[in-house]
């Protein structure tokens, strides 16, 4: 499976992108980067950093540095850190990762060259995948599928995290995201409705450093920062894998329950970024959703198998 | 309890208003009729008639017959047929049943005749209530609870009815519900993530009818329109008592389970009518949220126990 990993290190990004690495069944071709969980820069060293600590050899390609939208967002240090990856310390990168170019540029060209066969898995801002699509609308039709982790829907009464309404991904470029959601291309969103059933406790990760070495150590010390979000603002025990669920998807989709319908994203007014799907089921006419796509969201998770993947995958 | 009941009726109005009307513990002071399922005199007149077939001597008080944004909706003849009630026959009404006066003065002069005791049950749109808070904003502290069939969370994947994100009550004056969402009374919000528990279906109607008599029978007819609706449109073998479960949570609020948190309609847009609560653990700053009281919403029910609640309570 070819996949490009759209990302904005980020701590579950990390988590995501050694997952990745470790996938005998995953042929990674790039990472592009994006702004989102920190600044442009920092996701993009932060990039550098975790292809050489993970040893990856898919070149990193610098993506966009602004949203769609226009409108700049704050940095969340309070969840990822000032420097992105939860406070740990990062030396000097080596730059010979970074590709030329930019990640838009670099989307069209690899899904051209592997027409039907690329996987997008993307789990920041959607910024890098519009400007392919505007640049290359034919790009949707060329691309095997795009998996994101973003949005929310209300199961389990997850209907948003940076507002109530929205997620932080695609209220982060929520015009970028609409515009994904509308392309000819099958999106599998992977939303706060099934993130956050992967809670990584301490012992877990404890343990999942133990058995998997050097990698997850720096990820168990990454999220000591994380951690502290999310007892103090969420009032959780452990840290939330968000990102990493997205490759789950990619390998084992039969853990995930769905369903399936266009979707819109609301791109103002105070619901902002939310994701709205209209049911297949459902009949009747409703404008906004009637000319495009059906989609696939996911409702549901076998969670303890994602885990028990997640913790073996890293430690295999 | 005190309780006045506005309302649409609307085939589940006529449903929540039998069980009403044979609960020994509440005291009905008054039904208050508002633009919604039919017209104004459409929905009148029917409460005209159900009043009058049921033995209520509660007055009804003609309210609303345009809601507070302005904008004219079609009457969802598809659901509850031209006439409101599943086209059964409904004759002439004796109209000494409607008392002189408007509902939102109704409700004004009623809560304050016993202040600190009325129980308000809307099941239609709010705008009987708003208007009545507009004019006398103090009867929102002197009323004790409200509660309210509308809205929908995305529990169990239920977002929107009248749209992929509003539910039709709010979706018909999202202004008006907004308002009521803002003034300081209690408001418990009974929407589609729980109503959809409550499936009426044929053996259920026919056992009903059997036990419970002429006005279990007249439901029965009235819902042979409904489960139409449902059967085309929704694809369910039976009919939702979307407004009887407002009821039974007057009683039986343990049979529910809650989410506190303020709650902010969205008025305008593509998500125009959805309901949007922010959970009190959630911390962190949204000004649109910040200055609003918490209220509560029904987020899952035990189906069953009110099945059997409302058989009983309408054969007893």
């Amino acid at each position: 499976m070819k996949v490009i990993f759209d990302t904005d290190p980020g701590i579950d990004d990390a988590m995501a992108l050694l997952y990745l690495s470790k996938l005998p069944q995953i042929e990674l071709l790039g990472i592009t980067t994006v702004v989102g969980n920190a600044s442009l820069d920092t996701t993009t060293r932060n990039a550098l950093f975790l292809r050489q600590k993970f040893g990856i050899s898919a070149p990193v390609v610098r993506g966009a540095g602004k949203t769609l939208d226009g409108v700049e967002k704050a940095e969340p240090v309070i969840v990822h850190g000032l420097n992105g990856l939860g406070e740990i310390e990062i030396p000097d990168v080596d730059q010979s990762g970074l590709a030329d170019g930019e990640a838009s540029q670099f989307i069209i060209d690899t899904v051209r060259a592997h027409p039907g066969e690329v996987t997008i898995i993307a789990v920041g801002r959607m910024t890098n995948l519009a400007l392919a699509l505007r640049a290359d609308p034919e790009v949707a039709r060329l691309t095997k599928q795009v998996i994101i982790m973003g949005g929310a829907f209300g199961y389990q009464g997850r209907s948003g995290n940076i507002t109530p309404a929205a997620e932080a991904n695609i209220h982060g470029d929520p015009v970028a995201a609409d515009e994904i959601f509308a392309a000819e291309w099958p999106v599998v969103v992977v939303g706060l409705d099934v993130t956050h059933d992967i809670i990584l406790d301490t012992d877990y990760l404890a343990a999942l450093s133990r058995d998997a070495g050097e990698n997850a150590e720096l990820l168990r010390q990454m999220c000591d920062h994380y951690a502290r979000f999310y007892k103090e603002i969420m009032g959780l025990s452990g840290v939330v894998g968000h990102d990493l669920l997205a490759v789950t998807y990619a390998l084992h989709p039969e853990w995930f329950e769905t369903r399936r319908g266009p979707i819109v994203v609301v791109r103002d007014g105070i619901a902002v970024g939310q994701t709205i799907q209209m049911p297949v089921e459902r009949k009747g006419g409703h404008p906004a959703w009637a000319g495009r796509p059906v989609q696939t969201i996911c409702t549901a998770v076998e969670g303890d198998k994602v885990l028990a993947h997640f913790r073996d995958t890293v430690a295999g």
